[in-house]
């Protein structure tokens, strides 16, 4: 039998997409979206949306870093901020993570642990102030709420990692979607799917579906840790501004969980399969897409690896540097090797740098992934190169540094299509090693062949899942049907266990009843006995 | 704003799925069906797959009433039965109603009542251990399990309302898509989605999604007896066959549950929304299509009602009549409308028909429902005459009589789109208001309109999708990244438990610890005051 390749049909369903296109005219999107690598993936959804003939307004600080004011595909609201965290500016991710490695390659004291831990949810709730403080001045400039409101958008789409956005959906009465992975603080899902500890990996646990009972009392310690943060870190800050501003009985949580269409950048080839809700759609790697020719001198350099191929290596857009020991490693591993390397480096060239390797402040990523030269992807774990490494089948070396890095390389590990590396006990020899098993064992490159063939085996490109959904909502003017509204309940009630508690009153009642018949019976019977006797 | 209304995209998706039906070459499927209206369905489903290219092989049996033994679409494995349950032949249902009918109307002793129930379930019993009588039958004709073998299907396709298939599955180790609403003796949501009872109505309880206390109360009886129906009445029987055919430690619940696909027949215009997995892919409405012009004196009759319009009566395949006393008052309720009225009834004449009442033993229903002078339609309320009658937006008067019915129209009334009478009640002059409510009322038909512009407003047609995903579980061999394996591990580790014993444990015991110091410093203390004083 010979049945359809996937790829065929995502071809087909391209064309569809510009069918539809054709005859779709202009609704009105106001975008609350979140800066940084946040950035890259809304901007692309604003770009379709624009070429759909949609107009676009983005809601941005002046202290943007990512998102700028002018746009050939949307019209943006600057909100003045003078006093921003720049955590770019401030190279904060860098000092986060190299007092991160000091802690622990040295086995720091508990004190130590104890106020790098302070200090991360310290800067978790800044973060969230500061959205909050954009969120104020927003509600409190009269002008602007007005021309909001005059605007007559028809969606509000944002990214609910800073959520403020919802109310201002609520009190512009529009329908949401969400562009999501991440919410407050952990996975979007728990906001919204019955998320069962057992197999559902939570955020920070580093476990996979699949756990020992260990791993389960883990993952349930995770579990109740971000419901702590989120409860006495994230949602207070939220909560002050829905009082203050919103109508008395509006809940923050609720505004959340109301969403019309939860966009979730997720693929159940990466992800552990769970369980989900009927109103939210899977558009992960909606990035990916052919690569593109490259640059002639990257070509002729590409082209002079012969048949050992190319590694790529790039740590995302996050943190600009690495420790000095650590690149001088790696680079030393790098120049063992016969392969030729393309490295994103920012900082200072490393001093053990091999004649093999090309430093770049920036590289074609997806045009490089797609080249057939290139053997190998060294990565941090973020999820846009993941995706576009599973798109153009490149297995990868995982060197994660951060956040959800841990758990990305963790999910591909699992599937045999990467190996990570512990960047706190990186040498040049684990490392060599380690890039010689990915390169020579073909089970890495099957592997992901096999989670690419999966990924695109799919009736739509994901980017246009995400269009027909965005504007499914605007047509319909929200997905009312698509969504519970179980998150009304109790919480006791929402568990059943006032019913249970109602079923075990019964069940001990009659349990009660049929003991003291017995006993009364024993009783009579006993006393006849005696009499007759 | 304009958007892109969804009926053209339904026909660009049909466009796509001929492109697609071009470059699919011949898989082998074996088709585990269910006798009946569930037959109706499937053999859409057989007729597409035959389309675009693929063998399809139905196992049915020598008694099957609607399973021709002859298709231009595929092949049959026929297994002998002589003394099959035949309920059309014995007028099964008919009686079945009329008995509940009786016990309904008259307030019946709870012996009586007790008697029907206990029938039902002997009933439900029988038809389970005939599917397993056929099962037994093909297990033990070796030179048919061979040829089964030898065949090389790349997929089960099996309808899991008699669920025998999955143990052929599993022997021939072969993927499984499931063409599913009911399963064994529920929801079929319930074997693999986290279904909780706090707002997914079971069936039988007849609640919506937003219960009352005592409603939830009544939620969760029906939920415990349908585990106790299945448990007790209708697994023993393939348990029985598991052991005896297939290798030990198999266990029949998790074959169930280890389908790859889920094609569920449910669309959530009409459903209430609720969890579900990312293998369960939703197909409700995928029988619905544009009508087609009807034939010449049917048409004239339609035309004849003026600006009247017409009524529609069918109450599906499996009634084949009604107590004449139930059918008179029908009769006598038509006869008062000015409306022209299509009824199709398969028994004698009621002695009341009035002149604008045509009787017919069978009418093209789909064609009907899309003529735009038919203005309601009473229906029992089968999944197939709904979703038509949605997608040509006719608002329904219900006579709901038997399983789901109820449950199916009561969804309809909650949108507003249709009204139920209750058959025991059932006179001309309510029927007559009913009909009257709902012929001149505006917002059944508004809402029904509502319901029918979202109910088409999808990226595909729901018999593409359907095919896509079968085809999907034989390009891929299975869909195991969609499918979680977490109904392997025990009930207490699955609800964590024993995690939350543990951390019980922990947190007595730190409490025991703190009481005690406390209890030893007081002591301490005491003593010294003690001793001072």
């Amino acid at each position: 039998m010979g049945l359809l390749p996937g790829f065929s049909s995502v071809v087909l369903a391209m064309a569809l997409a510009l069918l539809n296109a054709a005859s779709v005219h202009g609704g009105k999107v106001l975008v609350f979206p979140v800066d940084g690598s946040h950035w890259i993936n809304m901007n692309l959804l604003i770009e379709g949306l624009h070429t759909r003939g949609h107009e676009v307004t983005v809601v941005r600080t002046s202290t943007s870093w990512y998102i700028k004011e002018q746009s050939p595909h949307y019209h943006s609201i600057t909100i003045p901020l003078s006093e921003a965290m720049n955590l770019e500016k401030q190279d904060f991710f860098v000092q986060f993570l190299a007092k991160m490695l000091v802690l622990q390659k040295e086995g720091a004291s508990v004190m130590a642990f104890v106020s790098f831990y302070r200090q991360m949810l310290t800067t978790l709730s800044n973060i969230h102030h500061q959205a909050c403080q954009v969120a104020e001045k927003m509600f409190k400039d009269k002008a602007l709420m007005q021309s909001l409101r005059d605007a007559q958008y028809d969606v509000v789409l944002m990214d609910p990692g800073l959520p403020f956005g919802v109310l201002f959906a609520h009190e512009l009465k529009l329908p949401t979607v969400f562009n999501v992975r991440w919410i407050t603080s952990g996975e979007g899902h728990f906001v919204v799917a019955p998320s069962p500890v057992s197999y559902v990996p939570t955020s920070g646990s580093a476990v996979t579906d699949k756990m020992t009972f260990l791993q389960r009392v883990r993952n349930m310690f995770h579990f109740l840790l971000n419901i702590a943060i989120d409860n006495l870190v994230v949602s207070p800050h939220y909560n002050r501004l829905v009082e203050k501003y919103l109508e008395p009985g509006t809940n923050f949580y609720q505004l959340l969980q109301g969403a019309d269409i939860w966009l979730m950048r997720v693929d159940f080839v990466f992800e552990f399969p769970r369980p989900t809700m009927p109103n939210i759609v899977y558009v992960g790697g909606f990035q990916c897409k052919p690569s593109k020719p490259l640059p002639a001198d990257l070509e002729d350099f590409v082209q002079s690896s012969g048949e050992h191929g190319v590694i790529l290596m790039s740590l995302g857009s996050l943190v600009k540097g690495l420790p000095v020991e650590i690149t001088n490693q790696i680079a030393a591993a790098f120049a063992q090797l016969p392969q030729k390397v393309i490295w994103r480096l920012p900082g200072e060239p490393p001093s053990t740098l091999g004649n093999n390797t090309m430093l770049v402040k920036w590289m074609p990523q997806n045009d490089l992934l797609g080249h057939p030269k290139v053997k190998a992807f060294v990565a941090h774990g973020g999820t846009n190169g993941i995706y576009e490494a599973i798109y153009h089948m490149v297995p990868i070396v995982g060197i994660p540094l951060l956040f959800d890095q841990f758990e990305n390389i963790l999910r591909l590990e699992v599937r045999g299509a990467a190996k990570g590396v512990d960047v706190t006990k990186l040498t040049s020899q684990n490392f060599v090693e380690t890039l010689q098993e990915v390169l020579h064992n073909p089970s890495y490159r099957d592997n992901m062949k096999r989670m690419s063939d999966l990924h695109r085996d799919k009736p739509m490109h994901p980017l246009d899942t995400a269009l027909f959904w965005t504007e499914f909502v605007m047509r319909n003017k929200g997905a009312a049907h698509l969504r519970t509204e179980s998150y009304k309940l109790p919480w006791y009630s929402y568990h059943s266990l006032d019913v249970m508690c109602l079923l075990l009153a019964v069940l001990s009642l009659l349990a009660a009843l049929v003991v003291l018949s017995v006993y009364f019976l024993c009783f009579k019977l006993c006393r006849r006995k005696d009499k007759l006797e």
